[in-house]
């Protein structure tokens, strides 16, 4: 079922990656999980789903992150997906905003990117399933993600909030529906119809959320793609229409780099752990 | 003399790339810098200098070691500079292990190399004085590296003890003369007098050493180059026979990747604050 592509020890735990073949996407599919070391024999982790940005593999997040520490001490496994479905079968783009490390996390309707790209269906559905089927975790998940990364953990958890305890991000793509990153990969793989658009909009998913949960997100004052593309303020001002907890901080001086990731991936860890670690 | 190109906060410092034009190699340059926010105006820090190892450029430790948080709690700055000189008019090979990304931080004294491979005197002289003029650092220096950069960071300590506090590395190339990518590139840049070579092996540097520095090198394992390209054995058993204070641990499960340097540079940075940071 899953084939092991590489393995290294990484700060108290193993760092692997993992060759697959999905169903959903149809194609052969690699991706990267983070365990910390076992204290018992049967012991099962809780698991954070780590969606990465633009141009990304599973590799961008596990290298320059730096997450691994502090998932060791607190004791959540990581699983970071890739970005799009992959090789030579897959409809690809010369940009870098669509097609091939740009799968937006969405089920796509359109010719030709639906034979393949449905990243939403794989990270809801069957990921986790495998997951859970093969590594040593319990069914206690967290979703976080960095850009396009970021808008594919907000509306995947904001329309499965049973399926996570809390949802983080950094730098995210708050409002697609009204940036050229969005406009661009919605239309293409969604079709021109802009009512279909709001499934996978944060913004509009947000406002019409009837459950709520721990949401935070965290935003370098100095990214380049802030005003055009990121639009936290749009998706503050919903959450504050609907009453909704966000949790928006903005930081001075961090761009949009994994320098600010890395800066506060351990606060974000330690905000899932409160909620993936407390037994009910 | 140094323009700015690109800056962005990392943890409670700044992270910029700079570059220049270097006298010593004869071209343009870049390097990376880490300070950490002053605490006082007319703070100095003292200078970490790291190496990078074959293929690398200063982005590599930057991005991947996580080594900003406790150099930043430490407040201690870090130096990162390229691994070779750069442009289109510099020597190259196909490989590798030879050419641009692997200087081996030696003066060339051979045809084509001798025109811009000078990465020895690059890294001893002409960079701290750039840093020192430019910077708000001290002339309290330490220096690591890994693999390629590990053999730099032994070989230039051991060469001039009294210009650092300290020395340390990760999976360094111990005995240059003896394994297969130090034997390439010695005979590329200095010629088939292997005599000329000890002058840039640790382990014969360290049997003749006058004067001794506090040395740290750890070594992961299950690194896939430990046997055949590393031999820190052969290091261990020149510092026994010569009473050198070398501290070398191992450690299992950890490859040659930057996963390894992640876990372990806090150790690295506090081993080198108790120097650097302590008054005589």
């Amino acid at each position: 079922m899953v084939e092991l592509v590489s393995k290294t020890q990484s700060f108290d735990g193993s760092q692997c990656q993992y060759r697959h073949r999905s169903d959903v996407l149809d194609c052969e599919m690699q991706f990267s999980v983070f365990l910390p070391s076992m204290a018992e024999k049967d012991q099962r982790f809780p698991v954070l789903y780590w969606l990465s940005g633009l141009t990304c593999t599973d590799e961008n997040f596990s290298q320059k992150a730096g997450a691994q520490r502090m998932a060791a001490e607190l004791g959540i496994a990581l699983v970071i997906p890739d970005t799009s479905p992959r090789g030579d079968d897959v409809a690809d783009e010369e940009g870098y905003d669509l097609g091939k490390g740009a799968g937006f996390y969405v089920n796509a309707t359109q010719a030709p990117w639906k034979a393949h790209y449905r990243m939403y269906d794989y990270v809801v559905e069957e990921l986790p399933k495998l997951i859970e089927a093969n590594f040593p975790v319990s069914d206690r998940r967290a979703i976080s993600g960095h850009s396009m990364g970021g808008h594919g953990a907000l509306t995947i958890a904001l329309k499965n909030p049973q399926r996570y305890t809390s949802v983080s991000a950094f730098s995210p793509i708050c409002n697609p529906m009204a940036c050229p990153w969005g406009e661009k990969a919605l239309a293409a793989y969604l079709g021109q119809d802009r009512s279909l658009w709001e499934a996978y909009d944060a913004t509009a998913l947000l406002s019409q959320a009837t459950v709520q949960l721990p949401m935070l997100i965290s935003q370098g004052e100095e990214d380049q793609f802030l005003q055009e593309q990121l639009k936290p303020n749009a998706l503050k001002a919903a959450a504050r229409a609907a009453g909704y907890p966000l949790k928006l901080e903005f930081h001075a001086g961090y761009d949009h780099s994994y320098y600010f990731i890395a800066t506060f991936i351990e606060q974000h860890l330690r905000f899932h752990a409160d909620y993936l670690l407390h037994i009910d």
